[in-house]
């Protein structure tokens, strides 16, 4: 033990030696879990990154490795930017992928820029894909908490490095730009100026394109330019929610540690999943992060918590109890920020919020379906529910769960607290979703699919985006002053088919 | 060739230089078919493990070296036991996975333990995972020999480490363990006692769940505990075949090196499909080693015993001299334990006992299927049979072999011997081995499916196992004493759905 | 810049200055295209060969490794050859896999060999395998220009290193030997004599297998030797065709390069889907290299003929005028010999010939299909093409291009030149070849599916071969001596399922 910092307080020691202190405290907790896998360290210096091995490793070593990896990053981050500082004035900022990088923690990221700036790529080939975008603006506001927000890149049509690289049809590169705008972006910019003729970029989308300014690309570009100066009173306007989503990367990278109960367990795919129930409800959500205070949402969505620390958990309990709703998907609360399962049953960080236990988990194999009553069909998963408080929504109609409860809402305090035990998708989603809504007093907005609404909220105007995804116009009550063309609206907006309006309405 | 032993007896030299001298020999004799690859050795001290290679590399040095594997994992495990021995009499054993552990031939180490201990988890989203599980009790029983036979390691529920880890349902957990008993096993243990909080096996089941004593899981595990008190008397009893199939881990090592006639052609696949049929006919089979004494078996079924040693091929001559009856799939026979082609046409080692010579391997084409006369369809492989002795039984109707044999039965001495060229499954293979029943004078028991019967055989009496792995009561005639509840039975037992009777009979 | 070479002449430096000094002014050239990526090169020594990245390396830099790793191939034979005419006046040659050796360009290895020799071994598992081996056969006559051409390696029957080796059926060994005399070859070799016993070859076929001279395999390889005997006088007779169709090693190296806009982009498929066509309409054709002179051919067809400099532009714009008909398929004329884009829309080097301009590329997503005017379907690729003087032949009827043209025909000077935007097989594709066949002239043979005939040309008599892969009989118009036969042939030839036969007729 001679290489631990011995008695002095924690305030005394320098950033190394605070680390080890954290981490010897941490493998004493542990060890005894790990002992006939002969995973015991004795000392800081026994500790190696994560190595390959013949069987499993230490999850949580690797769970505190990747911790690690981006707690050092941001360190890297930090230096150079003080290095800026020290002979600049100019605000610094660096590309964040908020949804799409797996490796950083942007909760901590986000304080420590002057500008929060994005990237987003389309997913060329994937359905719907406005909805993954609406997804990584809202968690790019989210991560900002208050600091201003924008577009650092995207594309003017197809990229290059995604296997087959789909070209944007006209108008979608607006739509694209102006719904980072109404999500909180203040600036919207492009990769890249000009096409190279060489290099690996060249068959990248530009502004200029290869094919020069007589090209529609060049002329949609130019348009957009004008556009977005026909909305600069919108900078600093903010947006409000309702709803927010618990986003969390260290459940993220917990859940996609070797030897979990199933390969189909898939933390973005299930955040997305519900994202797309709230969009696709015209609800626009802000994403939270764990633990932080949950006050002034009516309704609160944690889907694939499977790290619940503690204190996330008695956030969630004081927040129902004071009137909230809010809805739990399986696998959520089994293990606390060590990777160590909570003690007695699952979810053990939730079974008295959730009032239930679950006795088995009981994985479907691939492709398996079970019935749930009233006609929704899960796949991937279900569990053995035993309900200590929680009434039954839905139960499951056959499968290795037949009879036992699907779908729960417990009423605790104020609120009410849902479990979705099996996943569920699309209208089958939507469905126990209304369930929570009633209880939230959360109205979805009855408008077409794909018409996407957002308002940003000045100091003295109100703007309301309508973006429309379909191929006919759309037509939708609101009265003001469209900023893109500056025509006065009266009691009903016409968008056509793929447009983009802006109407100033405060 | 400095380095060889020089003209001094084996017995003279050390273990080293035995098989130097050995390898020496071997060297010699195949050296000249591997020439215009550049792979020969001059020198001992020219031979290398096997090394990534450009193309190919030299298939009898990869199969001496996978030998080579097997004995030094062996010699390593003699060294630890005669340590322990020298200071504890307490039994001494490793845990075998008998059918799923490729790398070691368990043939040479069941001598080699106190107790025969092997580990059997279910592949758990395979269907009727039941008689793979018999599958390894029966081979661990046959590399055991006479020795005592436990199971060490399986599973209350789910594993952790499987894509997705199905959990077993009521009843299952019993029927798992007294099938393990039925086919010999005089002790079984589980993994884990208690599921950790921690580590890499924290989502594997276990004796007493996460969710404690309250669980369906404890109590079926102390339930079994007491039957398996009721079952004491049954300690020694034997299990009696009168079917035999071969089992052979270097035909398995030889048949998956590079560059064999199709990546279709799995060892392992078709010893399984045959013990299916056996097991569904009711059959209790033992395995037996290559070269093993036959006498005593009415039926021997030898599956892709491609590596057919010339010793081997001469026992089952005498065996169907004598009048046993042979069953052999399709290549089979192909090479000696050099992995040479035994010289003339194929199969060299077996020409004489099938009656007949393949001319050509016909492989087939992904998911091509050949009909056979009788309305059988084959797939994966044909050939060009040409009967020198052989009865043609079924002909290929169309496909690149149409008009020639595709099953063969040869009478010789008093038995016969029985072919199949091409690969048959379900019922097309329960047809074909009808006929070789009714040959080796062996009757299936009239049981419903998944029905599964087996009998131990003590000093004094007789257990008959029942376990009924469907989801309905069955009855069987039978009378004795049923030792899990204690009552008697007269002539007509009932075992209701998913559960286990153990009657003595004798 | 010390190791430069500075302001000496090009042919007073050795070979590695040589080098060294070209690459140095392409560096120049292409620097500036590279910078955001710190792909930057001051210097001959910081030249390294490709290494992993974590993105993209530098495309052109990774075209002209491969330039250099086939250069090197060239100039080891080269050093060896030299050394055996030192000592021998034997002819040298190696062995070519035209075709399928993706690593070499063999346009410039033709003219180093002293007998150019083949080696072609079948798809086993490909449907109309014998199409692959007339391509490979014109292609290898092709590389040889004038000099001698042999077929040095093909089997008798199945190989061993493919996943499922196919054994060849009665009559195909036969049709594949005479299918390359047909097109050219003057000897015809098999791997190998004898099968081994022993080593990683042993379930290669032979051409005595291991079932030995009794063998339908060996009966069938020494009727060849007899056929081919009689064939005698064909040696050094000539094979003549008015189609050509570019093949470029460079193109295909430069088409598989990290980051293209798709994935489904497939050199090779694309050469030999407009080869199946040719083939399929009973056309001979000619395979020339980019830059070659095309007068004397009616019809010459580009595939994928992404990478084209400006000489091999220049000559395809020659071609045309002067009464050419020239076929280009999608993606062609890109980028120059730089793998830098040519200046201005696509495609840079073939907008004059073609009269139009590719304003974007339009990707399809895997699976997606477009349908065209006339009832041809297309998938893979689509563009928006905008004709500067070509005629639409075919429009896009729906996808992303809808109502734009998809197959064009530019007339220019006496030729035209047509263009296929889309990826268009099968029927479809032969529906617009037909109509470049009538431009130039040029006429399929009505003669039934897989009858394939070829025609050699000797000094005083012309060689009609009749390959008849179907399994009925085919009757062809012709007069002569049948010479594997020696019969006489007046008007009618009769050529049974799976024969061959060659008419002497001139």
């Amino acid at each position: 033990m001679g290489s631990r910092s011995g008695g002095v307080a924690d305030h005394q020691l320098g950033r190394q030696d605070r680390r080890r202190r954290r981490f010897a405290v941490h493998l004493v907790d542990t060890a005894w879990g790990t002992t006939f896998w002969g995973q015991r360290y004795g000392d800081w210096d026994e500790v190696e990154p994560p190595r390959a091995t013949a069987t499993a490793g230490n999850p949580a070593q690797e769970l505190d490795f990747l911790r690690f990896c981006s707690d050092e990053l941001l360190a890297c981050y930090r230096a150079e930017r003080d290095v800026l500082r020290e002979h600049s004035s100019a605000p610094v900022t660096t590309n964040f992928m908020t949804t799409n990088c797996k490796s950083v923690d942007y909760w901590r990221w986000g304080r420590e820029v002057d500008v929060v700036a994005n990237d987003h790529y389309l997913t060329a080939e994937a359905d719907r894909n406005h909805i993954d975008l609406a997804m990584s603006a809202d968690l790019t506001r989210a991560v900002a908490g208050g600091r201003p927000r924008m577009l650092m890149e995207h594309s003017t049509g197809a990229v290059n490095w995604q296997p087959r690289n789909i070209a944007k049809r006209p108008g979608e590169l607006a739509r694209n730009s102006l719904a980072h705008v109404a999500r909180g972006a203040d600036a919207v910019m492009f990769f890249q100026w000009r096409a190279s003729r060489f290099g690996a970029e060249k068959f990248h989308s530009a502004m200029l394109p290869h094919s020069g300014t007589g090209s529609r690309v060049w002329r949609d570009v130019v348009r957009l330019g004008a556009d977005l100066g026909s909305l600069a009173e919108l900078r600093g306007s903010l947006v409000r929610a309702d709803v927010a989503v618990v986003w969390d990367w260290e459940s993220w990278w917990a859940m996609e540690l070797a030897w979990r109960p199933s390969v189909d367990l898939d933390y973005r795919e299930r955040v997305a999943a519900f994202y797309e129930q709230l969009w696709d409800a015209h609800l626009t959500c802000d994403f939270v992060a764990p633990g932080q205070d949950l006050a002034g949402y009516r309704l609160v969505v944690a889907p694939s918590l499977y790290l619940t620390a503690p204190g996330t958990a008695a956030v969630f309990g004081r927040y129902v109890r004071d009137g909230g709703t809010l809805v739990v998907s399986y696998f959520s609360g089994i293990v606390d920020d060590n990777d160590a399962v909570h003690p007695g049953g699952h979810p053990g960080a939730l079974r008295e919020v959730l009032g239930l236990e679950v006795e088995e988990f009981l994985p479907l194999r691939a492709g398996e379906r079970v019935s749930l009553t009233g006609g929704a069909t899960g796949d991937v998963w279900a569990e053995d529910v035993r309900p200590h408080g929680a009434e039954t929504v839905l139960e499951y109609a056959d499968g290795p769960a037949a009879g036992k409860p699907a779908v729960t809402r417990h009423r605790l305090g104020g609120g009410s607290a849902w479990y979705l035990s099996t996943r569920l998708r699309g209208d089958d989603l939507a469905g126990v979703l209304r369930g929570a809504y009633r209880d939230a007093g959360v109205e979805p907005a009855d408008l077409p699919r794909d018409v996407e609404v957002v308002r940003r909220h000045g100091p003295d105007a109100e703007y309301l985006f309508v973006l429309n995804h379909t191929d006919v116009d759309t037509r939708i009550e609101a009265s003001g002053t469209e900023l893109l063309t500056g025509g006065r609206c009266d009691g009903l907006l016409t968008v056509p088919a793929g447009a983009v309006a802006v109407l100033r309405t405060g």
